[in-house]
C-alpha cells in the first residue's frame, strides 16, 4: 500500500504522463491546455485511494484515474461556457481562450476520449466501469440542469439545493471512488457505502466552496469570488438566509437577488452584511459537518481492515480543513 | 429476414417507442424535441439492415439502432450551435428554441445516454459495441474540427476536404453498420469491408448534400439552402471550381469567398453562375459516383450470400437517387 503523498503523486503522474496533443490542433490543443492546468487532481486521487483500499496496486487503477479526470475537465469546459466564467485555476477558461465553438467540441471529444482509457483496465471489468462512468455523467448533467433551472425559480428549497449539489458535485467524487473500487474487485455492499461516502463528502465540499466563493479573495482562491452573489445563485447561504431572516432583511435579500443591473461590489457587500448578521456562515459549517459525519459513518461501515481506510480518512480530513 | 420497408418501419418504431421526457425538463425536453422531429432515421436503419444481413433478427439490434440515432442527434445539437443554424428538418433547431446552454447540456446528456442503450444488447458484446461507438464519436468530432479549421484556411486541398467529410459524415454511417454487424456476430474481415462501404456511402451522401445546399430550394430540402456559400464553406464545389477556373474566375471566386459583408442572394447568384459555367455540378456527380462504386465493390466482397445483401444495395441506390 502507498502513502497518501505517494498516491497524490501517482494521481498527478497518471494525468501528466499522457499525451493529449495531436491533429487537428484546433481540437486537441484546448484539451491539452485544460489538462495541463494542474488543479488538485482530487478525483483521480480518489480512484487510486479506493483501488488500494480494496487491495489493488494504484498502477492498475491509473487508467481509470485518467478517465475520471478527463471526464471532470470536460464538465468544466462546458460549465464555464454556460456560466460565462472567465477564470479557472487563475487562468483564462478554455472558452475565453479558444472560443465557444472550440470549447464545445473539445469538451465533446474529452467526453468520448475519457471512456477509452477504461479499455486499458482488465477486460472483464470494462463494461461495468463504463456503465458507472456513464451513469455518473448523466447525473452530473442533471445536476447542472437543476442549477440552471434554479436561476429562474424563486421557490427552490434547501432540500432541492442539496439534491442539486449531490448530483453536480457529489456524484463525480462517488464515481471516481467506484471506478477504483471496481478495478480492485470490491463487492456490491461496500460499493454502495463508498458511494454514500463520496456523495456526502461532495456535498460537504460544495457547501465549503460556496463559503469560499463568498468569503475568500481572488488571490487565495484562484477563482473570481463573489460570483454566486453576482449571478443570483440560490446557494445554501442564500436559502438559509431567507429562512432565518426577519421580514425586512428577507425583503432586502429578495430585492438584491432580483436586481438586473447593479454595482457588483455594492451588492456583494450588502448581501454579505445580511449573511453575517444572520450568522449564515456558521449554519453552513454545521451543515457541512453533518454531511462530513455521514460520509465518515459510511466509511466506517465498509468491510475492510481499518488501516486500509486511513488514506480515505485523511482525504476527508484534508478536504474539510482546506483553505482554498 | 425483413423487407426494406419493414426495416425502415422498424428503425422508426425503435426510436419513436422510447420515452425521452423526464425531470429535469429543462434537460430532457430538448432531447425529446430533438428525437421527435422525425428525420430519415438513416443510421438506425443501417444498424438494422447490417444486423439482418449477418443473420440476427432486427429486434436484437434495436437498442443499438436507438443508440446511434441518439448519438447522431447529439452531434446535430452541438453542430447547430457551432454553425449557428436556425433550421433543421424545417423546424427551429434546439439552440434556437431552447437557448445555447440547454443545447450544450442536453447534447452532453444525449451523448452519455446513447451509450446506455447498448447495455440492452448481449452482455458479451457490450464492451465491443461501446468501443466502436466511442471511436466513431471521436472521429466525428475530429471531422467537425477540420470543418471549423478549414473556415480560416485558404490552402485546403480536395483530398483534405474528402478526409474531413469521411470523418464528419462517413464514420457515423460506418459506425451504425458496424453496431448492427457486431450484434449479429459478424467476423473481422467482413466488418472492415462494411466500414469501407459505410464511409464511402457517407462521402457520396455528403457530396450530394453539398449539391443540394447549392441547388435545392428550402421547401423541397427542408433546410435553408445556400448556407455553404454564405458561410464561405470550402466544399468540393468550391475547391473544384478553384482548380478548373481560369485566372479571372478564380480571382472572382476568391474575392466572393473573402467578403465579410454582402447581399446573400447576390453572392449566391454570382458563385452559382461561376459553378455553372465550369460545370461543377457534373464534377461533383462524378466524384459522388466514384465513391458510390467503391462502396458497392466493398459490399460485393462481403462473405454473405447475395440475397442477404439486397437491402443494403437498395439502401445505397435510394441514397444516390434521393432528391432531398
Amino acid at each position: 500500500m502507498h502513502t497518501f503523498e505517494e498516491l497524490q503523486q501517482g494521481a498527478i503522474d497518471a494525468v501528466d504522463s499522457r499525451i493529449y496533443s495531436k491533429e487537428p490542433s484546433i481540437l486537441y490543443e484546448p484539451i491539452d491546455y485544460s489538462l495541463r492546468q494542474g488543479g488538485k487532481r482530487i478525483r483521480p486521487l480518489l480512484t487510486l485511494i479506493a483501488a488500494e483500499m480494496f487491495g489493488a496496486d494504484m498502477e492498475r487503477a491509473k487508467p481509470a484515474a485518467v478517465a475520471v479526470e478527463m471526464l471532470h475537465n470536460f464538465t468544466l469546459l462546458h460549465d464555464d461556457i454556460m456560466d460565462n466564467s472567465p477564470l479557472r485555476r487563475g487562468k483564462p477558461t478554455v472558452f475565453k481562450k479558444y472560443g465557444t465553438n472550440s470549447a464545445i467540441l473539445s469538451g465533446d471529444t474529452m467526453f468520448a476520449k475519457a471512456f477509452t482509457y477504461l479499455y486499458e483496465c482488465d477486460k472483464d471489468k470494462i463494461s461495468e466501469l463504463v456503465e458507472i462512468m456513464l451513469q455518473g455523467s448523466i447525473e452530473v448533467c442533471e445536476g447542472q440542469a437543476y442549477d440552471m433551472e434554479f436561476e429562474t425559480r424563486d421557490d427552490v428549497t434547501i432540500e432541492q439545493y442539496l439534491e442539486m449539489i449531490r448530483l453536480k458535485t457529489g456524484v463525480l467524487l462517488s464515481t471516481a471512488l467506484s471506478l477504483g473500487a471496481v478495478v480492485a474487485g470490491c463487492g456490491r455492499d461496500d460499493l454502495e457505502k463508498l458511494k454514500i461516502f463520496g456523495q456526502n463528502i461532495g456535498i460537504a465540499f460544495q457547501i465549503q466552496d460556496d463559503i469560499f466563493d463568498c468569503w475568500s479573495d481572488l488571490e487565495e482562491f484562484g477563482k473570481v469570488t463573489g460570483t454566486d452573489i453576482a449571478d443570483n445563485k440560490k446557494t445554501f447561504l442564500y436559502l438559509k438566509a431567507l429562512e432565518v431572516a426577519g421580514e425586512e432583511q428577507r425583503k432586502e435579500l429578495l430585492r438584491l437577488f432580483s436586481l438586473r443591473s447593479f454595482d457588483r461590489k455594492e451588492k456583494e457587500d450588502s448581501v454579505k452584511a445580511i449573511y453575517e448578521s444572520l450568522e449564515i456562515r456558521s449554519y453552513a459549517k454545521q451543515l457541512m459537518n453533518k454531511h462530513y459525519e455521514t460520509a465518515l459513518k459510511a466509511l466506517e461501515e465498509i468491510d475492510v481492515v481499518k488501516s486500509r481506510k486511513d488514506n480515505l480518512y485523511l482525504f476527508a480530513k484534508k478536504l474539510i480543513t482546506r483553505n482554498k
